[in-house]
Order: structure tokens, then sequence, then C-alpha cells
């Protein structure tokens, strides 16, 4: 095989504050030869996710956690989950013009030591970037999160913060259709609207307009939340908390709020914690069994299938678009899942 | 029967920060006729408890969560957890000289309704004073939040906050008649040299010395904590979340530096929460099952026959003693369960 080189973003330094597209930069590599039992694969879609600024700060508690968390070094490629094409491979299970998803890179081309769980695509039903979202790891952290983590039960009443964005808009839709109800929070007038008209949600509220968060989440629940599934963290969870019902559950996801301003924390009142026998529990994709996987592959199939699962992607295009779609997720100016599509099928 | 006068306690005014003796006035009335059904009980043994702070308050969340958690008015008798002996019944269940134990007041007698789950004593074995404490709420409340919260394995690393305390203390036996590796804090010397050379603790420290409390915890559990029951909140359970294991359990259990500090919130660290798969539960004993009281009640009179546990009792004599038993609570000056027998058996 000839040559190849590859177009890749790194950053310059680590990012401790909240990240602007300077402080990345795109390199060129030329590729090494394949290594026995590596795949290369031309990079089509990678997931854009706002917990690698964690893995891009000089520190934190959160790099050691698992190997996906791991810490990302300047100069370094950047990993993240997305689908590619394989181009060449000298790994018996993957063959030229297969798709495989799994752990690549900010790149055109990612060599992928296979021990990373590269998988084939099942099918080629779905459009290829429904992988990278729906039915990849964010369509998993929803699902798994909900079912697994707050325990529904029908007509519980839930709470999501970040609703529309990649997860958040999955939580609200699983959640509707196991028959709770929704109420969701988000940035702007156009993701409110969305959520109660397009997704289902019984109603949303954009936090940037109201003043008094405790009294807002009173409002919409008049009688109190049953399942928090958490995507930011700070003064919105503490507001949940004091909303909360007896037994309620709390999953959390994310903290966006702490991603980049890291000395704040979220002033948990422990007495309401107490009081209300509240359960918060932290967790992570990559806990769930296999299990838990099939199952999730399998009822949100079919519910793509009958239309009863609405898709919101939100795709740029070309490698060069990476640094400005990663840096708005921390604007919100993502609707549903970010996505950069590398290149064309 | 004639007419009986009773003493008994009551708060002057609610009470917002820490309580003061001069806050409590003693009062006697003279009892009512019992109505059908009733129960004098004579008063012997009233629990001591830092909850009880919760309920004097001019507002709690807390006082919403069970009825035993109810607001305590200026004027009105306290209630609380309690063991006595009927004096005169109209219940077919009851009869004179039994022993009872359950909702009483700090008072000389007291007419208890009867569904406020009046119990009669199971068994004579013990000093009656125990089943105010080890063999009451909180023998329960350590062996339920130990066993049933924190699901301990054999050689988890636990950590308990007030440990010399009514619950601390037992959570820590508990724990390391388990198996586990228990470390407490206290706050005094005295204390701290119980722990380890009387109840068997592994370790443990007198936080009043400490000034980093992370890099305390982090001394003591090289390896991290896996289990932390937590009876204080605020910077301790800070601490400890730094401090804990993947997939670390934390069992709620009481609040002490928010009781008398109501503005003073626990400033957790949401990402430390997530990325370490954190379950924070809060709980209160009477969610508990019948099962898991009777499993309780019959491993805790065994290990009190064998001498596996150490009784740890701090009692005063007299109802005039209720004050300042109960303000000591929030200077740590009981060692073990508070008690104050208010009469003799």
């Amino acid at each position: 095989m000839e040559m190849l080189n590859s177009k890749f973003f790194t950053i310059k330094t680590h990012i401790e504050g909240a990240p602007q597209e300077s402080m990345f930069e795109i390199k060129t590599q030329t590729l090494p030869p394949l290594g026995p039992n590596d795949v290369l694969v031309k990079c089509l879609y990678v997931s854009i996710d706002p917990y690698q600024i964690n893995r891009m700060k000089s520190q934190s508690s959160s790099q050691n956690s698992v190997a996906a968390a791991s810490k990302i070094t300047p100069g370094m490629t950047i990993t993240c989950g997305g689908l590619g094409r394989v181009v060449a491979s000298n790994h018996p299970d993957y063959q030229k013009n297969d798709i495989v998803h799994g752990i690549i890179n900010w790149a055109e081309y990612t060599i992928v030591k296979t021990e990373n769980m590269l998988r084939k695509l099942d099918t080629l039903e779905f459009p290829l970037s429904y992988h990278v979202g729906i039915l990849g790891t964010s369509g998993f952290t929803a699902f798994g999160g909900f079912f697994k983590i707050c325990k529904p039960k029908k007509e519980d009443k839930v709470f999501v913060s970040a609703a529309a964005g990649s997860v958040g808009n999955l939580v609200g839709q699983y959640a509707k259709l196991f028959g709770c109800f929704v109420v969701g929070c988000a940035g702007t007038k156009q993701k409110v609207e969305l959520l109660k008209e397009k997704l289902g949600f019984d109603d949303a509220f954009n936090y940037k307009e109201e003043r008094d968060l405790k009294s807002t989440l009173q409002r919409y629940f008049p009688h109190g939340i049953d399942i928090y599934f958490d995507n930011v963290g700070g003064e919105m969870l503490e507001a949940a908390v004091a909303n909360m019902n007896a037994f309620g559950r709390i999953a959390a996801c994310g903290v966006i709020s702490d991603y980049t301003n890291s000395g704040k924390h979220t002033a948990l009142s422990m007495v309401d914690v107490i009081y209300k026998r509240i359960m918060i529990q932290g967790f992570l994709l990559t806990d769930f069994s296999i299990n838990d996987y099939n199952d999730f592959m399998s009822k949100t199939m079919d519910y793509i299938r009958a239309r009863k699962l609405c898709v919101l992607e939100d795709i740029s295009c070309g490698i060069e678009s990476s640094p400005s779609a990663f840096v708005g997720l921390f604007r919100g100016d993502n609707v549903g899942k970010k996505i950069v599509q590398i290149a064309k099928e």
C-alpha cells in the first residue's frame, strides 16, 4: 500500500476553562505501516461530546475512570466515538469496505488497534450517522441511564435537563413512550418549541428566562419530581433536589456546569437527600451489560422503524469543522446529537 | 384513677441555630382521663437524637417526610423514641406493668394513642436501656443503613463519621464483624482511643486536628473508600467523595453540619460522582421492612450475648437533664447512645 497522509486535530495546550477554536490545530501525518491485527479506517462520522473537555484538562479526577475518558495530551490525536469504512486490514475479522464503529480519531484516517472494541456494523438498514448517535453511545447512555439507573414506573414525573441535547432528547422520548410525565429544559425558545411540538414532551421551559429555578420547577411539577435525569449539575440539580418527591431518583449523567468551571460544585441539601430518601447515582455507559445493549438496540430500532422516536441530528461537514462543532456544545449551539461528517460515505 | 400530674419539656420558641438549654422549659400538666384504647405510660428511658433539632425549626423540608419527623411547636410536648411501664390501659393488648417501647414524650408520663406503634417488649433478657439504643432505633438505623443501603462486601474499605455516636459506633462494629476494613472519625482524643482500643476499628482520627480532610482521608485510605456512612455531611462528605473508589456507596444518614447551620450545604463534585459512579442514598429507618427488623434483632441480640458488640451508652439521670443532654449532642459531648433515664425501673 502506498503512503497515506491523514489530517488530524490536536489540542495546542491543555484546556482548563471554556474551549475556543483557537486552542485546536490541524496537522497532517503520514500514516505508518499497519501492524499485526491493525485495521486502517477511513473516518466518516465522529461523535462530538461534552465529556471530551474533561480529557483535555491537565488534570481531572475523571481521567482515571475508564479508558475512553483517559487524558488527551497536546499534540496527540483526539480519540472519540465514530464510524468509518475499512480501507485495509491485517485482522482476519475485518475486510476492506466493512463499515465499522468504535473508537476512532478526529482525523481523516485512523489506524485502529482492534482491542479498542471496534465493531462491524450489524445492519445497513439505517443512515450510518444513526450509529454515532441514537444507535450509538448517546442512545445507549439515554436508554441505560433512564431504565437501569432511574428505574421508572409508569406515570412517574420526569425532569430532563439539556433536554434538546444528544442524550436528553432521547431520555425524554423514552420516558414518554414508557408512560411518564416529562418536562425538559433547554436554552433557547426554538429548542423549547421543538421539545413540545416535535418530541412530545408534556412541557418544556427555557432556563435562561427563569430567575429562580426552585420555583420554576415547582411550577412545572406541582406534584413533585420522581426522576431527574441530570446532564448539567449546578443550580439546576440543587433546584431539582428541592423539588424531588420521596424516594426520588437522580441519574447523574453529565455536569456541563462544572466541566468548564471546575471550582463550581453543586451545593446539595443533604437534609433533603436524607429526609426524601433521594438516590443519586453517577454512571457511565461502559458499565451496562451486553444484555442491556441488546435490549437497547432492539427496542430502539423498533421505535425508529415505527417512527415513534424522532431522530435529532446536528451534523457539520468536513474535518475542519470539528473544533467549532465541539466549542459550540458549550454554548448550546447544537440541537440534538452533534456529529461531524468527515467524509462522504 | 386519681388525677396525675406530669412534668414535661417543651421549647419556648422555634430553634433555628444551635440549641441552648435556655430554649427549653419544664412544665407540669394534669393528665386528662384516658380515652378509648389509650395507654398511660410511665416514662423510664427516652432517646436523645440530633434529628430532633429539625423538628424544632419553624420550617424544614424534613418536617413533611414521616410522622416521627413532624414539626414540634412551642408549648407542645416533645415526642421521642423511648421506653416505659404501663400504669393504666384502656387497650386490650396492654396491661398494667407491661414494659413498652415506641413514641413517648420528654415527660414523666405519656398518654399513648396506640396507633403510634407502641410495642410490648419481646424480652427482658437485656438491660431496658438497650431497647432505646442498640436494640432500638440507633441499632436498626446502623444495621439497615449499613447492610441494606451500603451493600457491603467483605474487605470493603469503610469510613464512618461521628463514629463514636449512637449510630456510627455500631456501623463500625457491624462492619468489622462483617469483615471490612474500618476507619472512623470523632471529635476528641478519648473517642478516637475508644474506637481503636475498645470497638476494634482498624484506625480512627480526630477530625478537629486535621486541616485538610481530603488529604487526611487519603492518608487513612491509601486504597480509597468503598463505603462511606455519613452522619455529618459538609466538608467531610466532600472529602469522602474525593476519596471514594469506583462504584463507591454513600449512605446519607445524618448531616449534623447542616442541622444547626442550614445555609451550609455540601459542595459536591458531581464530576467525581459521575466518573466514579458513586451512589448516594438518603434513608430513614422507617423504610426498612419487618424482615429487616427481625434480622437486625436476632443478629444483634446474638452478637450482644456473644459479647461481640460493645454497648456504648451515655445515660443522664432525671427528666431535668433532658435539655442539657440534647444540647450536648451538638457539642459532641456524648459517647455512644445518649439516653435520659426519666425514672428508676
